[in-house]
């Protein structure tokens, strides 16, 4: 079997869920709502279920969707993007990822990749034949290394994965950092690959910037948004790519040995998604924010200590401060089987050694009285 | 951008059904029904996203799905699998035989290929550092070369890709060439990947034999089915495949990777779909065989001389005796432009030089009206 993917550990968010069933405990580890996402969105997708379009969508996504993706790009950064030539829907945002890596590079490129990583990241990269340079944020702030950043980049560099609003350290990176980012790109004749699923849920005043909006990136970069997350649907995997019509039409050919087409019926209902009003978008953000508020405040509480964070649907507590004397692994464990609460360690999210061992990912994504019980039960038992 | 893709044409299926439309023309080209799939499946789809389940899945698929796809292993082939470790939902069957062949191959890795052979087959096996050898299946009747098979393993096989009811020939593999095929697999110590989504498509006495019913093949084999082409809704996108265990979680592993999860209200639709009565199967492929009937008999009175076919969507003419000047593709332009129906020239299954250039693929996968029709256009036209 593949040599690759028979090295690699069972998904860090399947093996908690798992053990969170398996302790009836609270699952604050994988990211996802406990709540439905829109009623209007799940009536449109049962009606568009009857209407007699249940057959191959166009490869590159329905007309519909792609329409209103573009529609989005422009109402909410003013990116200007042709639906005909420049879009492509995915089965979610991992299809996404993979076909734009696909689409993108070569075996023995250079892909510079930001770590804490999402746990897909480098698989992916390794397994097109692709060589992954990680480069570490610093905690607690996660501010970006620039000296760091700078000298992963070099003659081989094919192109940076950047997640902004980045999952699992809740950074929203800043337009300075963005800028600086740009620049490498233009020096290194590179691209970026950005996954922007939480791109709806920023807190306070953290706003997301698309790397795309900026001067010179919009033929340098493809930009990933997803149904699931600003619509808290996350098992619809409908994704969308943004992208120079060139990148889109390799992002489609990828997509077409993945996955072909993707459900029309969603298509359509997504497309529904992306046209509500702003007050929509700002609700989803506020309530998301206000449920941050409440976990954070009630894991301080417990003696934790809380790092920043200014978007999607994590936060990262430090465990130090409550005194525990073994490692983010083995305190979610210990917290799933002794408090019932799950959560994920933060070391799942490095490749390279000696990550940080101290460090816990709690979702917030919780209906506010299950956030209160899990804050309890952690109380309790710290 | 990638080599290989950036060389990638656009797909036959959509250059094709791009130019149906232009022309208005009758689509015998991508193969899908013009009618809808079972109403019992769209309203448990539509049913299903009401009930609070559309986050994500699991992994591995909905156990509603999965157990559906181990009593149909059962009922219609005596193979008993463990719904729990041996079945895997994937988001359709392309990404099934893509997550399979990542599942199994290592770069360098050689793969052996039938041709005529689906569009995706060749550039998969390439895009994960795989070498193809492919093999010719030879005309009319579409019969296994044996001893170019033969030679076509060695000792760097890793696997052969096989397609039965096979598209685009319509050819059901006899259980004595299964056999010749099984002892190669056993005396290489190779695997089979078994695309296997016209399996429910059988026509007259030919029935489908899963190569994994085979003694001995249960530990090599990878089989794949697809509620597509069993349920007449091709754009739903839900496929399964049947591995043993240790097969299945590599599978699982390359899933995560491509997709991570399939819509559950989809995956729980399909569920009821494979629980159908034996009727409901036998009355498809009732009607396909009567469609496929029709087109032939039209086809044969304006001229073609029509190649065998035991199953799948589709019929090959030889378009020789119409006495046409042309190769294939010169053929289905002027079929779409003149006589405005569409159809797929052969030689685009071909990798190899020297395709046949005599062969036209034509989809009856459509209402007897719309046949009739396209009769009548190509008998007034050729
Ligand atoms: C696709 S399962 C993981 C969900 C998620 O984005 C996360 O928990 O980080
Ligand atoms: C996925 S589009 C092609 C449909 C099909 O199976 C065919 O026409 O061969």
């Amino acid at each position: 079997l593949n040599t690759m993917l028979s090295g690699l550990p069972t998904t860090i968010f399947t093996v908690m869920s798992a053990l969170a069933v398996q302790h009836d405990a609270i699952n604050l580890g994988q990211g996802f709502p406990d709540t439905e996402g829109p009623a209007d969105l799940i009536e449109a997708a049962a009606a568009a279920l009857r209407d007699g379009r249940n057959q191959y969508p166009p490869l590159a996504g329905v007309p519909e969707l792609r329409a209103a993706v573009a529609r989005s790009n422009a109402r909410f950064y003013g990116i200007d993007v042709d639906p005909a030539t420049e879009i492509v829907v995915t089965s979610g945002a991992t299809e996404a990822i993979t076909a734009s890596l696909m689409a993108i590079v070569d075996p023995g490129d250079e892909i510079v990749v930001l770590e804490p990583a999402y746990d897909t990241y480098l698989p992916v990269v390794r397994a097109l034949g692709a060589v992954a340079r990680p480069v570490r944020l610093t905690p607690p702030d996660w501010s970006l290394p620039r000296a760091a950043l700078e000298a992963a980049f070099g003659p081989r560099t094919k192109a940076i994965l950047l997640n902004s609003p980045m999952n699992p350290t809740g950074k929203v990176f800043r337009p300075d950092e963005l800028a600086f980012i740009a620049d490498l790109l233009v020096r290194h004749d590179a691209y970026a690959i950005c996954d922007e699923v939480y791109e709806h849920l920023t807190f306070g005043n953290a706003r997301h910037l698309p790397l795309m909006a900026l001067p010179g990136m919009r033929e340098r970069c493809v930009r990933i948004g997803s149904a699931g997350k600003s619509f808290s649907l996350t098992g619809w995997k409908v994704g969308y790519v943004t992208a120079p019509a060139a990148i889109a039409a390799c992002v489609a050919k990828a997509h077409q040995l993945l996955t072909f087409t993707t459900a029309p019926n969603l298509q359509r209902a997504v497309a529904v998604g992306l046209d509500k009003d702003t007050d929509y978008f700002t609700t989803l953000a506020a309530d998301m924010q206000d449920k941050r508020d409440q976990l954070s405040d009630g894991l301080r509480a417990a003696g934790f200590e809380i790092l920043p964070c200014d978007g999607s649907y994590f936060v990262i507590a430090d465990i130090r401060p409550t005194g525990f004397a073994g490692d983010d692994v083995a305190f979610c464990r210990a917290l799933t089987e002794r408090c019932r609460v799950a959560a994920i360690p933060v070391s799942a999210f490095y490749d390279t050694p000696e990550a940080p061992r101290h460090l816990v990912r709690f979702a917030f994504c919780k209906k506010k009285e299950v956030l209160a019980e899990a804050v309890a039960r952690i109380q309790a038992g710290v």
